[in-house]
């Protein structure tokens, strides 16, 4: 028996357990130039959310009562194409599936080279091509600069403010609990960071961490803390709108101050991307962050839990902040 | 004697001519060095509202009971400086004087060359720099994509949207008049343009006149206009913040919709910026708005009304949309 995550219904504001079914079925086969895939990690994305709702967007919705898809790691373990052998490890874009059957295109075969596989799927995912990418294209760092990072304690954020320091700027997160707090400053080596969740004035806060001002702002949260974040930008600022997790799951058109004055005055620059806008470059990113990783430069955060039927819980747990790093699911 | 404008009281809301004094004083008289300057054309701009509010911003704020500046075309009317002459005519920021004392310093020569002296102001001074360089630089425009311009039939306004059409783009404008779109659309050669002022809901408008999207929006206002362009902007669109005239005279902080998760989705751009960010450029600016000029392919639309004493009320009737094209004040 294989199990399958459907999509039940589009989620209503939050999403709940009961907007997903689990469905079992019988163990697929397989037919000349096909491969037997099963799910070792499979990586749960804010993004994803947006997906659920019935919307153009640069990717296609999800359609109910079909598989949630999102990056996974696969191993091979039936192979009817001369590409693929047994044991080989895949990543790419795949259904939330325990087995699934496949062609094998536009996976890509990784071999380990003593990095776990689950690093796939974070640092040398689209994660961390995330993060090494809209900070270095958007954000345009200068060493000596001031970034802020919010979802800092997060898979991307934890990262970019990795990559700042490497760069030689200072850097300032924001996380939601003091335990992010302390891992960002003791382990990550954040110059400064902030709880969220038991700060009043965030435009003060960030002001007292970075006096001189924020130069790069890379914005995984939206909302609120964008606007304290704009209250502080420079002049010539850059900010890389990379997420807003905090708007993902409003109802409502969410409102708030308006920004052009501030982007006129002060010259700001403000850009969104989605990581594929930078696929040509993908092997220059992999490269300069596997090496960043072997180096011991890039810490690699994780927050795994185990189980296929784990997965939606998990995805919701997202939007509680309760993942330090990449979240993931771990399938036996 | 000699007049001069000066700030009596920073301005609540919208400025009133009460915000200003007219103060009469004997002609100065010149040192070895200086040169004694008539002023023939006064720009009034709108951003000259924000050097009005006691702010921090890129420039200094005008001081109470000092004189307003703003780019001036000056006649030398006594010289003790080697470096004019009698009738040499100048151009650059002065004073709202009829007379002034000046070394000449950051003043640049016009030698007419069949050009008239009010187009210094206007398509070869800063509001035709800031036309060209913002396009340009920051909207990246390429051909067959479409542009859409909001306060399309003022000083830069009427510029972006000829150069636009130059460059080969689809141009739609947006005016406060029935007048100001026949402009647009009979003697600038614009695609299209709509009227604000008729116009229940902009954004199914603009989407009328651009059913593929907008790619580029150089937004001179702000705030309603700006979001209902957003409801229209293509993925990887480009939005020019060159001004907030809407927004200008807001004594309160003005909200409206967030629009982070547009600028993530569709992979957009918002950048603000002030021309002297390109001042490195401007050679090549002026050189290729004179070649258009003179090939016929800009049209110089100028609003000139006369007489020193009517400076304030000229840069009022800005916030009124009273000019077409650049507004001048001619001064005998």
């Amino acid at each position: 028996m294989s199990k399958t995550i459907i999509l039940k219904q589009r989620p209503d504001g939050k999403p709940k357990t009961s907007d997903f079914e689990i469905i079992k079925e019988g163990l697929p086969s397989i037919e000349t130039g096909e491969i037997l895939l099963k799910a070792k990690y499979v990586s749960v994305d804010p993004y994803l959310r947006g997906r659920m709702r019935n919307e153009k967007s640069y990717i296609e919705p999800f359609k109910i009562n079909e598989p949630i898809a999102s990056t996974v790691v696969a191993e091979v373990v039936e192979s009817k194409n001369d590409k693929f052998s047994d044991g080989d490890f895949l990543t790419g874009m795949l259904d939330w599936k325990e087995y699934q059957v496949h062609t094998g295109e536009n996976l890509r075969k990784i071999n380990g080279d003593n990095i776990s596989l689950s690093a796939y799927l974070g640092v040398l995912g689209l994660t961390g091509l995330t993060a090494y990418f809209g900070l270095k294209k958007i954000g345009e760092p200068k060493e000596g600069e001031t970034l802020l990072v919010s979802g800092a304690a997060g898979a991307v954020g934890s990262i970019v403010g990795q990559i700042g320091k490497i760069k030689g700027l200072r850097v300032i997160g924001i996380a939601g609990s003091d335990e992010k707090v302390t891992l960002l400053k003791e382990q990550l080596g954040f110059d400064a960071a902030i709880n969220y969740n038991t700060t009043d004035d965030m435009a003060a806060a960030i002001k007292k961490h970075a006096p001189d001002g924020i130069d790069v702002y890379f914005d995984n949260v939206g909302s609120y803390t964008l606007d304290a974040a704009m209250e502080n930008i420079n002049r010539f600022g850059r900010v890389i709108n990379c997420g807003a997790i905090s708007l993902y799951n409003e109802t409502d058109r969410p409102t708030g101050p308006r920004l052009e004055t501030t982007l006129v005055k002060k010259s700001v620059k403000m850009q969104g991307f989605i990581v594929r806008n930078f696929e040509k470059d993908f092997p220059e990113g992999i490269q300069q962050l596997s090496t960043w990783l072997k180096e011991g430069k890039l810490k690699h955060e994780e927050t795994i839990v185990e189980g296929f039927e784990t997965i939606p819980q998990a995805f919701i747990n997202l939007f509680d902040g309760k993942n330090k790093g990449k979240m993931l699911v771990k399938i036996y």
